[in-house]
């Protein structure tokens, strides 16, 4: 098929083929020129006109191929979430007043798989590293937010229209022109396509100004009622309150957990028994008032986030665990694959610290715990990178930043960053409280050091400087070692010096009496700093959107009449992890399914029992679009069926053994495949897929 | 002792005295009389003065043993804060900055409580009773709080400092002042001192208007500056916000999770196969933005509710599970045994609802889970009772409310409410909304029902009452069916009736050919009905503060020469289930104790290792005070000892053995009784205690 760029070219020499022809035939006309010559003209012209069509058919396909099946997705995405809402799955909030954007309720089977997703966080981080767990309010005063700079950067770049007073993201109207643009306006220039292709790429990097002069350029109005727009302006994304009822204690609900940490880093390295390194970890609501929220649960404006502040000492950030990790192996893609149009590739992590291309050892062990927290999840591995940030994506303060991105119908998502944030929370926090947070590291016996001592005289440095004395002085109090060094060095051999002032803005000359430098030996029995923190932060909701687009999939019915939905959810994560049935309604069957279901609930087991007339079949299908991975059926007094979700394999266990085989399999204590070879099959597959 | 009324006597007339005697010798002196006759009546006085002191310490002394040895209370409450401050149990949110009233962190051994109260919570009442979760958000949008009344009623009284703006709590005030003079003002009357007691019991229902007089009549001023108070005017409690950015869409924090749960009746009555009973629940943070947050860990603006709505037929509110118990006995407090001044008393739960004691079967199973509940926590029975409202405490519209109780250092606080709220909240939403939230009973074959018909004849009333018709037709069709009857019967006999019409002011009357009134007979296929719905609405932060306070106790060290704290935590909620010491340092048992470490973990059971040097009996000593109920010594490679927490009591269990010992007795799969006579014991008790 033909470029893009070429279907353009030949797009526009086809419209001024038409555009000349057009004009011949109204001047045949005007001339009353032969009535058989006009129509050979309007012929010719009809057929150019198909020509044209045939190319814009062309370009629309190059697009939709070149926009990787946006289509395609699309669609996927709506079939998953059509099943997840009609499943309860989540919820708009709100719904009966017509809802909140941005705001959604997981419902039953959501709510069962948010919990399970927190539950196996708490195992796989907090208990496994030992890691102070804390939970801390979403009221947050402004001082804190202030001191973390929040208050002053967290924003994003709005207009208005300037008659209704509707606001939007700049960003996203230039976004929606210049995607539409290209996708619907099939007679511009491939130079144009070029530099809108360019805005879409450099859109995060503009600043107010270039996104203000971009939207008069582009002749951008309001969506809705195509009125002129205001200049972009930042608004604050906090969801603003008042603290007690005098309205004069502003606070906010809080961006992130993180800061709660921080702000008690003091009592947490306290209980940790003064030791590095420590983690702290919380789980918890979080906010952001967005100007106009999109894609469904991926930006919303209330959120669960999962936050890990492992506090380390800045000059040994090792990790006594990270060879257990080393031999991990997933998609990486680094600044340099990225700056070089390269694609993400794997690296083994021992490889990639050991290059250099991940920081350090502590961060490359989160990087490696998180890519087996999302695996074990259910995450695709295929679909699942790790990207570094881009030198102008971080922090001035971040030594190193990683995100978890995980691919789903709207792209690459970010789902997990893991930022070594060095010491920049503490250090703000220490200056806007005056509260010290450091950590020591007490020497086993003290340690002498030297330290370089500039004692200006001032005496002498008065009689000659008079009114500079005091700049002079700071001057050289402000000498570095080197500086110094070279300094009393001349001074020993020449007795004088020239000596730049800066404040001064001119060289004075510097006599021996004027200054004393030396090397004094002092005895320290402790160093004192900031200690780094790496931060892995979990969006815990985007998480689980994720985790629905990859665990869905479509199979036949046993007819072949319809699609059935089925989510495979592995058993740590699937809402319900069994539900029992009898297979036709039979009072002593239910009496099974009960006792059945008895055995799981005391085994805590979440488990439905359905004693419904419908058929098994049927069943079965609604019971596979919730993710449940086991069915029990009863269809005897003395023993049952056990059917596994993805395989449709059943075999026959003992009444008395049923919960038990489904708690083992459940809780991984046993696989399916075990359970496959030690009991007999299930012989017809008569049940399933019936109607 | 003297009561409280005869010593306030004593001391009035003592005062009377006094002041007689001092006149007198005033009167002497100003008379230049003997000095040896001064000097005697100064004596008598100093005599009295005697006498008053000696009065006033027993008045103190009765009024502090009325006070239910308050003193004590608060001496034992600063223990308890104090040990739960210093071991991070809890925090002062944002310390650093000088906190915020009303806001608490939970450190690392209080979040592991929380979330273990909070997962015994999802065990014992969401997968027992298949409950249907939800998880909604914080932000609220005003219609929906609108419609719950939240923003029209959700209030507390306040008055301003008329000078500085400082707010109070109006009540607040008053009950500081009568506490106050009740405590240090012994020269008030006992009738006074019976009136203040009087004011205090009746606060809570006195209107603003009473409030505001009592202030006047006390000459109650703003605590701090002692400047003049404002009228009482209401605050509301909640947190108040803005939805997006235009600042047009007010929203609010939630102050409760219910109002999730009610807009959502309709899609999970569907997901629930439109079948009744069933309950949502719903865990989650809810706000109240105290004017002046007092009470600790008990009144605070951020807190965890979790919550049921258990929807039910209003025609049927048995409970199928009611009879599993039925036999628990338990202390309640029915709204009788309250207003004839007795106290709570066992009642099984079956009697009290068979003597219609307790409302219906639905709220007493509710009652009797929340009971075995709160007592599985580790709640002390005897410290714990159900107390029905009194009718003008319950909300117009519930038909009955139960609280449970629990008693502390601050008295008996309500922990969790138990309400049988009728049909409000969903025909609130109903008619807020416009979407009908109802349910519907289909009938297993239609039934015959017989319907009122009243059909008035619009022309006829025009002719005879031409501007008035209007009402006149309103008037008609708004008759209840004895009053329709009525008129039928009527109009058969007379041909005509007078009619009142109240829109009118007066009668009219009304002629056989004005109006159709009939009984007809229609099928119909189904009942439907607005259900009622039961809350079990649990404060979890209340609970958990509540059971510190039942868990903790002081022992003497074996030295005998320090108290040692103690919480009794049940493994259950215990914020660590076991510790794990080399007895010294020493390479091979520290091996040993990190591989029982390693085993714990994979049995998800959560530890600490401890390889510090410090002695063994400073290590329990530590763990004790964490509530920690076992630990692990280390003292040789092949065999290790297992300490229970508070019977001190040791056992010998192999090394392999070791972590699955310490899972079932965690677990609760066997008892530490099952373990102590299973194992050898350790003899010495050496171990123990040493410091």
């Amino acid at each position: 098929m033909a470029s893009e760029e070429s279907l353009r070219q030949s797009l526009a020499a086809k419209l001024l083929e038409i555009e000349s022809l057009g004009n011949n035939v109204r001047a045949l006309k005007a001339s009353r020129a032969a009535k058989s010559e006009i129509d050979s003209a309007i012929e010719a012209l009809n057929g150019l006109k198909l020509e044209r069509a045939s190319i814009e058919r062309d370009l629309q396909a190059a697009m939709n191929a070149a926009g990787d099946g946006s289509v395609n997705r699309e669609v996927f995405r709506q079939t998953v979430v059509n099943t997840l809402e009609r499943r309860l799955f989540y919820i708009p909030s709100f719904k009966i007043y017509r809802g909140v954007a941005g705001l959604y309720d997981y419902g039953p089977p959501g709510c069962a798989v948010k919990s399970n997703v927190l539950a196996f966080w708490r195992q796989h981080f907090v208990l496994e590293e030992n890691m102070l767990e804390v939970d801390c309010p979403c009221v947050t005063p402004e001082v804190v937010l202030k001191a973390s700079g929040h208050v002053d950067k967290f924003t994003d770049l709005m207009v208005k229209d300037e008659k209704t007073g509707t606001c939007y993201r700049a960003d996203h109207l230039i976004k929606d022109f210049c995607n539409e643009t290209l996708q619907k306006d099939l007679t511009i220039t491939s130079e144009k396509a070029a530099e809108l292709k360019h805005v879409l790429a450099v859109l995060d990097d503009l600043s107010t100004e270039e996104l203000g002069a971009k939207i008069k350029e582009y002749g951008i109005t309001a969506p809705d009622t195509k009125n002129p727009l205001s200049d972009p302006y930042p608004f604050n994304l906090m969801f603003q309150t008042s603290i007690g009822p005098s309205g004069l204690s502003p606070g906010y609900m809080r961006p992130e957990t993180a800061q709660g940490i921080f702000v008690n880093f003091k009592d947490l390295y306290y209980y940790n028994g003064c030791k590095l390194p420590f983690a702290a970890a919380q789980i918890g609501q979080a906010f952001r008032n967005e100007i106009s929220p999109r894609q469904g649960l991926l930006r919303v404006r209330e959120f669960t986030l999962a936050e890990i502040e492992h506090f380390v000492d800045p000059e040994d950030k090792s990790h006594p665990k990270f060879s257990e990790g080393a031999n991990l192996e997933f998609l990486m893609f680094p600044r340099e694959e990225q700056m070089s149009g390269h694609s993400a590739k794997k690296i083994p992590l021992g490889e990639a610290v050991a290059r250099g291309i991940v920081n350090n050892q502590t961060l490359g062990y989160f990087i490696g715990r998180v890519y087996l927290f999302l695996s074990r999840l259910g995450i695709d591995n295929d679909r699942l990178r790790f990207r570094q940030h881009l030198a102008n994506e971080m922090a001035h303060y971040a030594a190193d930043c990683w995100d978890a991105e995980i691919e789903c119908s709207y792209g690459w998502i970010e789902c997990v960053g893991i930022a070594d944030r060095s010491a920049y929370d503490l250090r703000a926090h220490s200056e806007k409280s005056g509260v010290a947070l450091v950590a020591a590291e007490k020497f086993s016996e003290p340690r002498e050091v030297e330290k370089l001592v500039i004692t200006p005289v001032k005496k002498e440095l008065g009689l000659s400087f008079k009114g500079n004395q005091k700049m002079v002085v700071e001057a050289l109090e402000a000498m570095n070692e080197k500086e110094a060094l070279e300094m009393k060095a001349n001074l020993d051999s020449k007795g004088e010096v020239e000596f730049y002032v800066c404040t001064l803005g001119k060289n004075v000359t510097i006599k021996k009496n004027m200054v004393a430098i030396s090397k004094e030996k002092k005895k320290e029995h402790q160093r004192v700093f900031t200690p780094s923190v790496i931060e892995p932060s979990f969006g815990i909701g985007r998480i689980i959107y994720c985790l629905f687009e990859h665990s869905y999939y479509m199979r036949p019915s046993k007819s072949g009449d319809e699609q059935l939905n089925v989510f495979r959810f592995p058993p740590l994560v699937a809402p319900i992890k069994c539900t029992v049935f009898p297979l036709v309604q039979h009072e002593q069957f239910e009496k099974v399914a009960k006792d059945i279901s008895k055995s799981l609930t005391v085994f805590g087991i979440s488990h439905k029992i359905d004693i419904t007339g419908t058929s098994i079949g049927r069943r079965y299908a609604r019971t596979d679009e919730l993710g449940v991975p086991f069915a029990v059926t009863v269809d005897s007094t003395s023993s049952v069926t056990i059917r596994e979700r993805d395989s449709k394999d059943q075999v026959r266990v003992n009444v008395e053994e049923a919960a038990s085989v489904v708690k083992d399999v459940t809780e991984g204590v046993r696989t399916w495949a075990d359970v496959w070879s030690t009991f007999p099959h299930h012989s017809s597959a008569s049940a399933d897929d019936e109607d």
